[in-house]
């Protein structure tokens, strides 16, 4: 397999992460995930921006330009011949050595951007039957909205979740629902859709961000507002997204059902607008 | 440099971090920082305790026995010929592909240990003079007595303090001080001291454990109880405890000069006594 390091495509086994780079002392870093399809990169430019506000809000001088950057990945996804997969990149703060931690001088270190891509598939059976999620305090940080490489907050959501026998978790802060482990989150209520506001709380999901604009083409009314648990089980239907899920039902919720039990009317009608969408745009 | 990579003492060129690392991609492993004195780590069994607890809370099976670990880290010191310095040791869940957020099977990883140690010294002038800290909302995660990898906010706690001028942060949460952005908080008020008590807002710290015991050894009163913004600014004397820089006097918070605006006479009756108890200790 061959992935990306810094600038240059080399074998896996060639990577050498040093032990002083930042991300893995700190999680000092950013990364995003890309969906290949019909070996396109799907809504790269919204994930490159997504990555260079983040890198602003933590102030991490990325070592790359955006079009460098998007090159190279191109680069690397034709090199692996993948058509349909899953792209991951992160880029750290760099190697600073002795660790400390203050932020080193952007002049004296250099990001280190690691990347590989992978085939993939939609998870179908899950997107058809749905899933259940046990309900989980939301104890991260509260800067969600940067996709970063302290990720064990989300790490231990899944797991508080899965360790009671749910697939996926549904985060409640303050007593509003926020997100799933590592998804968007959303409930229908007679006819209209609800996710929680982009913010601090959250993390500004480009899957989200389609959702919301194809919501809007099928003239489903949709408000971005936080709902609390006794909403959420009122719900007629529940689902999360995300850019490797799309959109995947939610049917249980702790011991109870969801609306019917099945995928929803709505979660269904939207999900095969979204299909519908990627082909327009990955023909 | 000779550092421990896994059971092996190598030269630091010759580590090899995997990109999908654990540690690298979610910040998931746990950290430790030992003080040497007299070639000797101070409170070794207390930092590997703590080491132990973390694993518990989440759920990592830590790759070698306290008493291995004690010996490779004796072993490390001892090949480095460190007399006064800083042991820096990490595990992480390690290596796990491809990149997923559910916990690996422990049966199928196994957890990356990377420990360095280099010469240090007391930061004598802090020490003697004082910092200055600026107030910023503690914004890290929920377990924060668990001192893991994923510290970007601490991190940015301490560079939101640095870039307004100040040495170190004082965080604030619901209105109550937590710490230092790497350290536990200590105010004098009356003759009493007070610290925040443990719990999920604030790293057990070994040295606000010896202090503690040293409080009662010289009968100085002291209540582990949260305070807030008012009385941190009624404050006679604060400062700052942790295992490198000891005790570390507080001078000014903002604008606001603490009591004399010189180290407090609690906090330097304190300190020494916690210097005779390292030369007890480390003789």
């Amino acid at each position: 397999m061959k992935v990306l390091w810094n600038d240059q495509i080399v074998d896996r086994g060639e990577v050498k992460i040093d032990m002083e780079d930042r991300g893995y002392q700190y999680g000092d870093g950013l990364y995003e995930v890309i969906r290949v399809y019909n070996g396109k990169l799907y809504m790269k430019e919204e994930h490159l921006e997504r990555l260079r506000l983040g890198a602003e809000k933590i102030k991490l001088v990325l070592p790359f330009t955006k079009e460098t950057l998007s090159q190279k990945l191109e680069e690397l996804v034709a090199v692996e011949e993948i058509t349909e997969g899953k792209l991951y990149f992160q880029i750290t703060r760099g190697i600073d050595s002795p660790r400390n931690h203050v932020l080193p001088d952007p002049l004296n270190v250099t990001g280190v951007l690691t990347a590989n891509v992978i085939p993939y598939d939609r998870p179908v059976e899950k997107q058809r039957k749905g899933i259940g999620v046990g309900i989980v305090p939301d104890t991260r940080w509260l800067h969600c909205d940067i996709k970063s490489l302290s990720l064990l907050g989300n790490v231990m959501a899944l797991e508080h979740a899965r360790s009671r026998g749910f697939e996926d978790a549904v985060q409640i802060r303050d007593g509003k629902v926020t997100e799933a482990s590592a998804a968007n989150f959303w409930m229908v209520k007679d006819g209209t859709m609800y996710t929680h506001p982009d913010g601090n709380l959250i993390l500004p999901g480009i899957t989200k961000k389609k959702l919301v604009e194809l919501a809007g083409k099928l003239s489903i009314p949709l408000k971005e507002e936080a709902f609390d648990k006794e909403e959420l089980f009122s719900a007629d239907e529940c689902f999360i997204s995300g850019s490797l899920i799309e959109v995947v039902p939610v049917v249980k919720i702790e011991d109870h059902v969801v609306g019917s039990g099945q995928p929803g009317g709505i979660t269904q009608k939207l999900h095969n607008e979204y299909v519908a969408e990627v082909e327009r745009i990955c023909n």
